[in-house]
């Protein structure tokens, strides 16, 4: 087996872009192609924000903050207070490091350049040899059907803090968009011998990816094995609104539920070993997969390589 | 005399903000009209900026950087850097702080609210009493003739720093524009007392204001005096190119030269005692009119305003 081979990680924002970092110690940074959800992208005072390009952007350059999970370390926030001020929102945090991502964004995408451009260009300014793709240039946006009505992702999960009960999630533009270039090249590539699914939530993070027309289809007909991370540990999320929106979706909260939510498409599953009880019908390996440090972040990594090593399609 | 009457000041950027600030210590602010330049307004990485109107604000909230002239007290700058580790624009430094005002500013101009309005609702938030009306909710841009070429004003200003030399000066757009909500009002209205042209460079900043079909032939029917502080102090301008301006233009540089350009519209000019070899040809006042400390730009104000009170129209 050739590990310089090809690594590609279906991710969104803070649990994948711990597992891309743990790659990154592992493979050749050029090697691996992160597949990036957009379906959170939206557009602050006019500024446009991809949290999850954006947190892949801090993390495998070094300026994430690490206690937080999202944001510049060390940022500092004279923007927020003027605006605040001036009588503007401030319901989402613009940290003054980090708009100018937002307005370079901004202003590039006003002269038709496209998201994976952009991105492409700000990972080779700030020296990340991974590969970041955003599913897909096209507007996609995740919407929530709530007992408060429909909400913007943004809406539901920073300005409502996940309160609101969900029952159905919805990926708008979706129908109509295409996969970035190099998506699809990057998961059939013959070269490519693993496909992660980061442990992201699956229904607001990996789902988007799936719902742009190809992509899932891409992945069933592609060389390589398809292995997802679970993101369920111990019976539970490790951060966010996983197990909340299971549960408000009537989907039990395990491993084996995620999985079957996936389908044919995944080969194979990482679970963490406190969910033996459990087990996936998919074939699968145990181990723990809780990424607190840098240590485990290329642990689960490792093990996330080794499983893949053993499957085949 | 009422002096509870009105005043209205043409003006610019940071010699302008002075005198509306000395005003602003000896009348009601509620009493106290400014028509701002914005020829030199522009955008940058897509984000609308309008100097002079910044000043102003910064300068009546109490917020202006008086060391510098312009921007905030204060201010940070982790945006630029971070523009910068991009390799975005870093020619024109935008404050961590100052960015406030233009990412509103351009998310309210996309939906449509105009310069004046968003102008005032700014105005509004920090409790400035004194009404700031841009010359024009139109696009005027201050266009330079050089020997390097046609340069934008900030072109010039801030990126060639005032170098290059200037042999016309254009006010593009300025045919079709239309003066702001306010300003024909403010120069006309009965109740108005005085007309105060600031000492801004006269070229740069007074020209773009006339430049404004309607505003210069309602200086001339106005009821109020029109009474310009001359620009000019012992021979030389007290910031900026005004001076350099004034010899690449052919013009000599004194308060005389700035009152024949200005012409038959104004009624008096106040004159720095320094220049007294030089008067012009209309009627003046000679005083100290260097603002160096706010005491300054109170005494000139006041010395402004008693020459006002002697005119007649």
């Amino acid at each position: 087996m050739n590990d310089m081979r090809k690594i590609v990680v279906l991710t969104g924002g803070v649990g994948g872009a711990k597992l891309v970092l743990g790659l990154s110690r592992l493979c050749p940074t050029a090697n691996i192609t992160a597949i990036v959800n957009t379906g959170d992208d939206f557009r602050q005072m006019g500024l446009p924000v991809s949290p999850d390009i954006d947190t892949l952007l801090y993390t495998l350059s070094g300026k994430s903050n690490r206690a937080q999970g999202w944001g510049r370390e060390g940022e500092s926030w004279a923007f927020m207070s003027a605006v605040k001020s001036l009588g503007g929102p401030d319901w989402f945090a613009l940290g003054d490091g980090d708009l100018a991502l937002h307005v370079m964004r901004g202003e590039a995408l006003a002269r038709h350049e496209t998201l994976s451009a952009i991105t492409a260009r700000f990972a080779r300014a700030w020296d990340i040899g991974v590969e970041i793709l955003p599913m897909t240039d096209d507007a996609v946006a995740t919407m929530l059907e709530t007992d408060e009505g429909t909400l913007a992702f943004q809406d539901y999960f920073v300005a409502r803090r996940c309160a609101p009960h969900v029952h159905a999630v919805n990926f708008e533009g979706a129908a109509s968009a295409r996969p970035a270039p190099r998506v699809i090249e990057a998961i059939m590539d013959a070269d490519t011998r693993a496909i992660l699914v980061a442990p992201s939530n699956p229904f607001l993070s990996i789902d988007p990816i799936l719902s742009v027309p190809g992509i899932r289809e891409a992945l069933r007909s592609a060389i390589a094995p398809v292995e997802a991370i679970s993101p369920i540990v111990a019976g539970a999320s490790v951060k966010g609104p996983t197990d909340k929106l299971m549960r408000e979706l009537r989907i039990p909260v395990s491993p084996a539920a995620v999985a079957a939510h996936y389908g044919d498409w995944i080969d194979a599953m990482l679970v963490d070993e406190r969910d033996r009880h459990q087990p996936p019908g998919c074939p699968h390996h145990f181990a723990d997969i809780l990424m607190t440090s840098l240590d485990d972040r290329i642990r689960v990594a490792r093990a996330g390589l080794e499983l893949a090593k053993r499957l085949k399609r």
